[in-house]
């Protein structure tokens, strides 16, 4: 019984107050990730395992595309960002903030509600001190590029050294010249000198939406030199393994296409000689071998 | 007792049960409208009363804009709008609905809810459904043209047929030439002829963002041939009782224009000779006096 | 043999002559249009019959985009034109023209051929001559503005002497002033005062794109308020007949929505209750038996 | 002597007071327009007789077009305004002024000049009380939108009371509901309900740009529904010359056509056979000697 | 005889077989590059020589753009271009090809003519498999991004290892973070991870524009870090002779300037001093001797 | 006495002649820049001493932001330009020069006045040749790209040796790959082939528009890798000195970011805690100290 009431204490501790227009309960948390297959945060926020993360730093776009539309999601995907350091991999676990523009009626009452709990006035800010080791910050700032800048370099500097991840945000960054020489990704809509400013923090760790894509909190976030997907909990191990076996198929295709003995249509998407096909199925099994 | 139960049991009839990741309570209702200060429907959202709506129809944009911003709303209009019947004035109240990219996990959560309600599969009728006479149905579809049509010529005209107002969307239409003839507003981006696809409805009389405007449950919109006003309650009456004396103003300044005695300079945006001034100041005292 | 020499003479004279990059040769145009069940101009056209497209007239949108897609045809939409006399339905048959950016040494030597057939200079005179009633004239001219315009008001007013129809160009047209007041339909992306220039007839009667969109020669071409399909004619009956129930239904929708005693998923997309489900069996019954 | 001096102090009197950093001197004015062959305003302002002026209210936009880029004018026409009463033509001097954004260290100097000369400070009715009859207001706001307002509905019936004729601008107008009902010519690039502001009045009555065209004070200022021309005063009488002939040619050729007797390139752009040639020729002289 | 025959044979081997709607013959391409100065693929498509190729390596975008107009070619550029590898220059010979937007009915008498032929199904592969060293693959695909994709890194792989060279396309890659290791240059309007999709390969080795350029099989592909220029085979030799003598202008302009001993007028764009015009003439002299 | 004559003549000497519509007199220069705290150019532009230019060197965007908006310079700045070495930063002081679209009866006025003193034919080297060590030039090019190119590799090359800054043009540059190694800053809005044509230069040393920025000539530019700011001479040292603080702010939060001991509101925007707000004020004390 004791034990039962003190981690109830320790959950309370490590559950974040908010104070936003839109949150999620745990309650809410649990039943819109049901199908997350793992741990969870304090909060019911899916917990990917960092040996799953560490898998999916291998993955290409195209591994994930492989597999995502084929289990309906066909909306996790969104390009058209400004990218700082492409080759760097971002991959890291989703929290999530929506911001829309201010209106006093509304901002005030939440202003009130965090100064009530001894937060302190800035909405960014009250989501980043929630960042924990490989997570990443996803924003919807609705595009916002003048006063939609949810960083600057100090706040980029915290990020970063709390998360080893980087940030997503539609809408903009501020200091660019302070946050270039930081070694983390961050993905945005454009760069203004501007502080953020008429605008409003109106959910944490609640579903957003990042151009076209919907966006959960716990999704496996996965950022490369041409956009970012959002991967659902339950399909991220699918994911990788799918990944392997292409890894495999390009390693061997690209060695033949490098012989300059065939056309493309002999050996890709699949050998068409069934002599080749044979080689082709005896590498993929020793190299499947390999990689267990 | 018995008439408090009646009561309770009355209003658990009429307020309307609800299958989104985002729903406000009847107390968040109160809570982020407590400004209001006029009555409410059963769920809590603000009810301007019919006489108040009927001055706003007289209204100008001008005069919708020379209040809001001093009173801190900047964010309350947005233009870019294809406009139906540009020269009837929309004015109502927002019923406010959100869609997202839809994702199956989230999406069969929220389907399954409304089953389990009773409710139809298609997320745009369910809301309609609870439109009432005089509400303005408006609608977050993130500019989506292609399958971001909320509505057909068939729910067009029961929207219409309900409200007697019209329709507000960032995203589209299809079937414009079976709901142009009907003498309803409609605001929208755009009109495509596929039916609304690969969306999922995700809140209903929720804050929601249509462009750089943040519209509530409740709100007065207001749409002209230039764009879509969206009022706070509050602001309401400050706004029609500004605008009678904006009315007169222009009426004399025109009047005076139209002599071709004056510069520009002498009339207007006030009057220069002390003699014109105390014109003035007499024709507007007898014209607010005919006002009222 | 006489009468089918005479045939065969009649026959070249009919086909018309020309002095393109692409055209279809009339062995080209049976091949590409196999599935046309309807007779052909000389030239291989298909020739959809003029009572079909009588009834094409009275389609919406919506009708056509309920069968296309559902047989393949994804891609016979597009939208984003100027239109001019929107609420005038443009109904006829594809004659299809590509132009491309100019270049000497390919132009000089279509030109040759032009003039060594007898042809006039200019390539959109040529198209337009090739003209017939009910025809549509369908113009790639890759969205160019600036010395993009098909035709100005002299040629206008041939195109609808001959055809009585109208004209879809990606591209331009110039002396507005002296087209709106001609009772024809024109969708274009633009109008500017240059004439056409820098650029060459590259096909005529071929397959052809208007934005995202293909066309082939004798495509039914509908033009409404929204924009314009393509129609393959072996698709025009199946649309016409589909669309007669749709009109029934829509009729029966609306008139039970004007009653104002249903909720939208009472009644849409069907009714929900037998007794009304049986009621509306029995309209549709009888309201098609009328139609035939 | 006498006579001198009392004309100089009328000059005086006539030529306006300006306080902006761009200005002509009356030599300027003379030295950049030397071509003009017809009489000035006081400030040396090429005044461009009514009389030509009525005759360029019959022209259409192709014949404006046919002569100027000859006479080496390629930079005469914008297009892409949002046109209020676009089936009204605009025709009139151009008096003309340039905005640039606001800085307090030039806008204060220029607003300290203004007061010295007991203007007031708003810029925009500086330049709307320089106007006459006759006059058309072409106003460089560099696009703006929000803030880019140059008048009101108050303003604009001031404008047309004195003008009759309309407006031209690079930026907004507000209050359109105002505007619309006033039958008059407005050329801008949108509309919103916000003041102007956070601009600066740089330049009266100097070359400014509108788009891709350069507009001199004392152009005559061309609108119909397809855009602007701004045609400089020595090439009015040769446009609308040359267009007398133009129409009695698309009179002819449209004739022609409406017989459906021919093809197009029979008779268009000239008439090939002798014969028909022969016919155009009479009947051009019948009708220029009608003309005159 | 027999050897001719031979000849015959091995030539009817090495003309690829198409299945596509537009193809030129033989016939058609020595028709419409007649102009060709120099030997010709078996197909007929100009093979100008790798000699002359390695001096079209040196050039610079201005040396192209200096001669191409003059000779009245002035559609042969496209910039906008997303550009691997931009200081790599791309320099061979263009193998066109060209997609639409599909359509069933002509897609699949495509798709069977391939089949009766023994290709295989995807028409990107039946182009890419034509290619031979030195060619550079072009192709229209209408600007498509979502699932227009021509090549991802297995078949990017294969026509570097075929060529040497690289890619334009009017449309998108997939795949980059594979790509952009390989050396190649690739000029693309975006980058997306889906597969190609929805479309159909209409022609090969035809004209086909790419933005506002139309570029003809065998001409020379130019790209630098601007853009692309297609040259006709018969201007290539004179742009790089006219190139030598820019490249010493350039050289001895730049040496004086370095100096910072001359206005810029003084030197350029041509000395004007008569000693300094004499002292550029000899070094002019003696230079292009050294090049000879 | 002699002694000022000659000065007087040295002075006509280096007041450059002008020969276009929009010049500032030395009066007009004096007037305009009243505020300038630094000694002036021959021609009355405002001289901002080299040291503080250096200080400048180290700001960043922010910093100028941080003084620039209070100072009711909201106008300032200008983003979205193309960037060549966007890790160098541009500071100098601006040369202004503005281009119109050409027209032929002012142009010729101008070129005439040009020649009469012995001037050449291109305007953009008449500005060019004005530059002296330290300035950067800025063009209002009205964004025009093709045909907008104000320097090739060899005038680039001029005002690199004479300026050893950079430029910023609203408008184009040709020759990128040999204006890319010089190790100059350039801000351009694109690149293109074609040289500069159908402009003319309207304006030397004037106030221009840059995109939404106001620039005087004197203004200290300043230009990272986000974009460019114009600093008015009388704010220059206000920013550098506003800018000493903040790097000691940044130093100190950073580093205690760092400790991964803090929460972001634990110390940022400001400490919290009163003993880190301590230790805060004495770094500070102490560092700026260091730094005088």
């Amino acid at each position: 019984m004791k034990f039962i009431a003190g981690l109830a204490a320790v959950t309370l501790l490590l559950v974040p107050v908010y104070a936003q227009v839109f949150t999620f309960t745990h309650d809410d948390m649990l039943k819109y990730t049901a199908q997350n297959p793992f741990e969870r945060f304090a909060d019911g926020r899916p917990k990917v395992p960092d040996t799953l993360l560490e898998r999916v730093k291998g993955l290409s776009a195209e591994e994930v595309w492989a597999v995502l539309p084929e289990g309906g999601f066909r909306n996790q995907y969104e390009g058209n960002f400004r990218i700082l350091h492409p080759n760097r991999k971002l991959v890291g676990r989703a929290v999530t903030a929506q911001f829309m523009p201010s209106r006093p009626d509304v901002s005030n009452i939440m202003q009130a509600d965090a100064k009530a709990k001894g937060m302190r006035d800035n909405g960014n800010q009250r989501v980043i001190d929630l960042l924990q080791p490989g997570d990443v910050l996803v924003v919807d700032l609705f595009g916002k590029i003048e006063g939609g800048t949810v960083v600057g370099d100090n706040l980029a500097t915290y990020i970063y050294a709390i998360t080893g991840t980087g940030l997503v945000v539609d809408g903009a960054i501020r200091d660019l010249e302070g946050i270039q020489p930081i070694d983390m990704s961050v993905y945005c809509r454009g760069v203004h000198p501007t502080p953020i400013g008429d605008v409003m923090l109106t959910g944490i760790n609640v579903p957003i939406r990042i151009g076209n894509a919907t966006v959960m909190p716990g999704d496996v976030v996965f950022g490369d030199s041409e956009g970012v997907y959002f991967i659902p909990p339950q399909m991220v191990k699918q994911v990788v393994d799918r990944a392997d076996e292409t890894h495999i198929h390009d390693e061997w295709t690209q060695m033949k296409i490098k012989t300059r003995k065939y056309k493309s249509t002999d050996i890709y998407p699949t050998p068409r000689d069934p002599e080749l096909k044979k080689e082709y199925e005896e590498y993929k099994k020793q190299r499947l071998g390999q990689k267990q």
